[in-house]
């Protein structure tokens, strides 16, 4: 049976809960499946741009932590993942009530992963794609 | 004379203090010239990543914003500038006193422009590339 | 009824059928559906690099027109379109019987668009994702 | 003194002149010095898209090789690279007389490093940009 005490989750959780930006972000994690996450996170107005859109760079921060999660998810045991480098379409105004960032392992290698990560903003309930992740991400062994 | 004054210094900075996600960064702003900007900003622990590095997404906050105000100094006069996407590289961990991106366009068009900014890390007064990043950027005209 | 007279397909083929590049490649397209196309492509020993995989230039050639030409299939009439950026991963190396790009567009916008493609390589029957793309497409209009 | 003759040069060449898709382009590498290297070719109207541009995914095969080529100049000599991933952007039509990339590098790490390269094309002897790629680039040890 699946449950939130399994090894995977346990260990990604944890890495998680040590990143001070996801708590500046009140930014919440669940691990669905092995290579799989899910992170959630508010509309907060000190992380805007001049249009009160979410700032970019903000999305991007939560899209770059749920591709690597994802990747983690899968890692080797003694391995951490280190992002080499990401790309982010903007495909819509980073406006809404809530976003919530979908990411999963593309393609998991020893040494480098590729992960994509999808950001949906939800106002009202209705949701929509607000930018896409592509991100190449190394397994560091301790 | 190149003064604080002129016109296309004042609207990049503008547009910059309508940031509140730059103000949270505690980032500032110099227009160097048309096309040419650069954004200093200090190490905050409260946006690190598990291993005491600033968060990938965090510099890439900053240098989106160096992209983007690069492309809006010469902008069109009834132009504003949106990120329709960008790529990162991360060359060394985010650690260091400060941090300064210098962005530049490197081709303006009437629609389209591309900037490159670098992101460079302050030790002890030694300086060293951290990450890199190209953007497209789309004038919209109001 | 789907036919393959309908006016996107007719169009879209025939702008492929101009592109020389996808002949040298022996590259044939099909539209599938609104925004979604495949294009397949044999080995060709003379297109590979120092390993003998196909190089990934030349993979990325018939990536970008799988979107580009997803992205042809749903432009308004009075519109072409530009390919204004990629980003490509490599997966596996580029070895194979026959090749086949998936390309689908992502978000659909007045002026930019943004599509997917993955590349697939068939050995013996058997498929393997061997590159991605997410490409940003600009409508011209005429 | 500097000659052809240095053994970085002579290997750097040597993997080149192995690539069959580098002469199809009728492309020629000059190592200019470590981590720097020059790819020229001719414009070809087999290799172009539906508006007699060369086609980007052409553009892009010189690109990642003047990337790679970089890369492999100053790679560990029990080393070979390997491309990871690329992002192209496209500045102006793939229009010209004749050619040239000019490749380097911009971090060599132990694993990973990161090459920049621009092509510019050239017509009556007038030289503009065209395209520039950042591409990660891994050394795979033998």
């Amino acid at each position: 049976m699946h449950t939130e005490n399994e090894a995977y989750i346990v260990r990604t959780q944890r890495s998680f809960n040590r990143q001070p930006a996801m708590h500046a972000l009140n930014a919440e994690l669940v691990v669905k499946s092995p290579g799989s996450v899910e992170i959630t996170f508010p509309y907060m107005a000190q992380f805007t741009q001049q249009n009160d859109y979410m700032h970019a760079g903000i999305l991007s921060t939560i899209l770059d932590s749920a591709c690597g999660y994802a990747a983690l998810s899968i890692a080797p045991e003694d391995a951490d993942v280190l992002t080499v480098e990401f790309k982010v379409n903007l495909l819509r105004p980073g406006v809404g009530d809530t976003f919530k960032a979908i990411g999963q392992v593309v393609k998991a290698g020893k040494t480098i992963s590729v992960a994509d990560a999808t950001l949906y903003s939800s106002t009202l309930g209705e949701s929509k794609p607000v930018a896409t992740m592509t991100a190449t991400i190394m397994n560091v062994y301790k």
